[in-house]
């Protein structure tokens, strides 16, 4: 089944007639993921989609098989066909059957240049629409409130999130000598054993020596969890596609006063932030909030204090800081909290060798009303 | 360490010069990734590397103190100094450090479309080599061979999957009624009992109900994995950023006389393309032969023979079908094995109703001589 509505899908080719824009593309494959190809058909992967601008859907996938059971298009190409070419298979499209003496392409910004350059190369009598991010845009928008079906199962997946940091805090008491690997197990597995399908990312599981670094790399290591100092888990639960995303903040043992410090400034940049969040309250002024709180004690934030929560586990909207070029500028567009929206918030304060700590949950937005659909809070042991 | 020899870098400089582009440009994000980002850099994730003519390079990262402790590079650009807006930051070096009156950036063809856009209306100055596809085959013919400090990584990830394959054998005697997803569960904890850092990739694990998919979604369910009929495993492990990649063709009970020819095409297929390869030989041959016996016994593969191992599962170099259209036709160039390829060979037999039937194995090509280096072999219980 596809996630996207009736009417937001008319939304869509509103904006194409607007644009002048004669077919929408939307690609996904290995290393250029784009999830609105499921938004938009239901089919989860490695395809092309193509829609005009009268609303008629064309799927060109890689499996065949796959898109017959997952897809809800007007149409399946079959590559086969095409010497597993599927721009030789969208040429015939466009100069057979969708025929017109030049076709305005409006592509998505995520599409890699390399398809786009072999596209043109291959059918000279394409044109791209001149702003790719504005296709962005109208997706971001659309998907930025989410339907009741959506709903349901990123409420899910919050919950099925809730249920493990008990398990995280039953390691942090049970295996003092647990690795970060270790919990990162336990956390993959009692998500499975809770209905989840998968993790939403791979968990990052940092000690005191590595929750300064924001994204661990490696996610999770061979060292144990419990040193002295700030730690954080940072995890989510995929759930029918449908994403959460938790950090819960550990301290281990006495705390300095600078990390004490460090562990307040989190709290208080996250209850400030929440504190404000309300309908139509601009989502810059919330992310602008908790930086300030940040700032006050000499903390920065290098990223945005918060994302949308749906089909990824970044998805629109963004509660970030407001554009710093002109040309982000030019396309920016004020948006505020809007009923149906779902999003985590996570400010943070790190400090190389003092640690890190964050604190992240996620919240929805309905009937007017802001409800915290995660139960993160700073743990101590 | 960055993986990147002072001579494949040199040829890549060579290249930079013979095709006039003053800038190489390669960006590694959320949702874009490209592994040349760590390949020249030792910078695992999320940054644009710049590269001039005369060699200097220039990272700019999301996380500073991750690349003081990943890199080598010429010089660290703190994105936080232009208030965390990477355009900036490059429009600064191009405009006031890299001065002249116009800049060609060679652009790796994944790049996404936005970001060209996006850089270019920020930096009016730039002009971008009109062939991404050039930057993209220098880089794979530079990570097509293997360096011995990359081909140690290989076979210790080839080491463990083998390894893993007795527990899956374990798996099918000992838990008849398991699920794929249980299936999963064991072979991500053996490879990480067995030091791997990782999966290469979440295991496609499926029974005879979905075995024809190919690419399995979700890549492992809830359904019993032993249903009598034709199943796979396609894992990998990830061993210090090296991946290897398997797969092993199960079959359970008795099978219906199509079922026997599916999985005898398989191991023929399998067998044929094994036989020829050698040094020199073209890779699409190696292609053909394998698709040429499936074709006899009326089966097809929609994918390709073949791919290269290392950073990436799916590396140079790709063992496929040639090039079916004007464009890809014209940048083609035959490719023949060669001493220090490291690559993955994977023919299979599908049909829905029956399953499918897949073999796959990793070969390192050293000393002019070809060695299997996983041992994969089709099971039946």
């Amino acid at each position: 089944m596809k996630p996207i509505t009736e009417e937001k899908f008319e939304s869509i080719l509103k904006f194409l007639e607007e644009k002048k824009i004669d077919v929408l593309m939307i690609t996904d494959y290995e290393n250029s993921r784009n999830v609105n190809l499921q938004y938009l058909s239901g089919h989860p992967t490695d395809a092309t989609i193509l829609i005009n601008s009268s609303g008629e859907s064309i799927l060109i996938p890689w499996d065949v098989s796959l898109a017959e059971k997952h897809s809800e298009v007007d149409e399946i190409i079959n590559p086969a066909n095409f010497s597993f070419n599927i721009f030789l298979a969208m040429k015939e499209l466009f100069e057979n059957r969708w025929k017109k003496s030049s076709i305005t392409v409006g592509v998505h910004s995520m599409t890699t240049y390399g398809f786009i350059v072999k596209m043109k190369a291959i059918i000279p009598g394409i044109k791209y629409f001149e702003e790719p991010i504005q296709i962005k845009q109208v997706f971001d928008k659309v998907r930025a409130t989410k339907t009741e079906f959506e709903i349901k199962k990123l409420l899910k997946a919050a919950q099925i999130g809730t249920r493990t940091i008990r398990d995280i805090q039953d390691f942090c008491i049970n295996t003092p000598d647990g690795t970060e690997k270790d919990l990162s197990f336990i956390v993959r597995k009692k998500i499975a054993d809770y209905g989840g399908d998968d993790v939403a990312f791979e968990p990052l599981v940092a000690n005191s020596s590595r929750a300064h670094e924001i994204h661990q790399y490696p996610f999770a290591s061979d060292q144990r969890f419990g040193l002295p100092g700030l730690a954080l888990i940072d995890f989510g639960v995929k759930y029918q596609g449908y994403n959460s995303d938790i950090t819960v903040p550990i301290s281990f043992g006495k705390l300095s006063d600078e990390q004490n410090k460090m562990r307040e400034l989190a709290i208080k940049s996250y209850e400030a932030a929440i504190e404000i969040i309300d309908i139509d309250v601009p989502l810059w002024k919330i992310h602008d909030t908790a930086e300030q709180m940040l700032k006050k004690g000499s903390y920065s934030m290098p990223y945005s204090l918060g994302h949308g929560l749906g089909l990824t586990v970044h998805d629109s909207p963004s509660i970030s800081r407001k554009p710093t070029d002109e040309y982000s500028k030019k396309h920016w567009k004020e948006e505020t909290i809007q009923d149906g929206m779902v999003f985590a918030i996570e400010p943070g304060a790190y400090k190389q060798g003092l640690g890190g700590q964050r604190l992240e949950n996620d919240f929805l937005i309905r009937n007017g009303k802001v409800e915290i659909i995660t139960n993160s809070e700073p743990l101590n042991f």
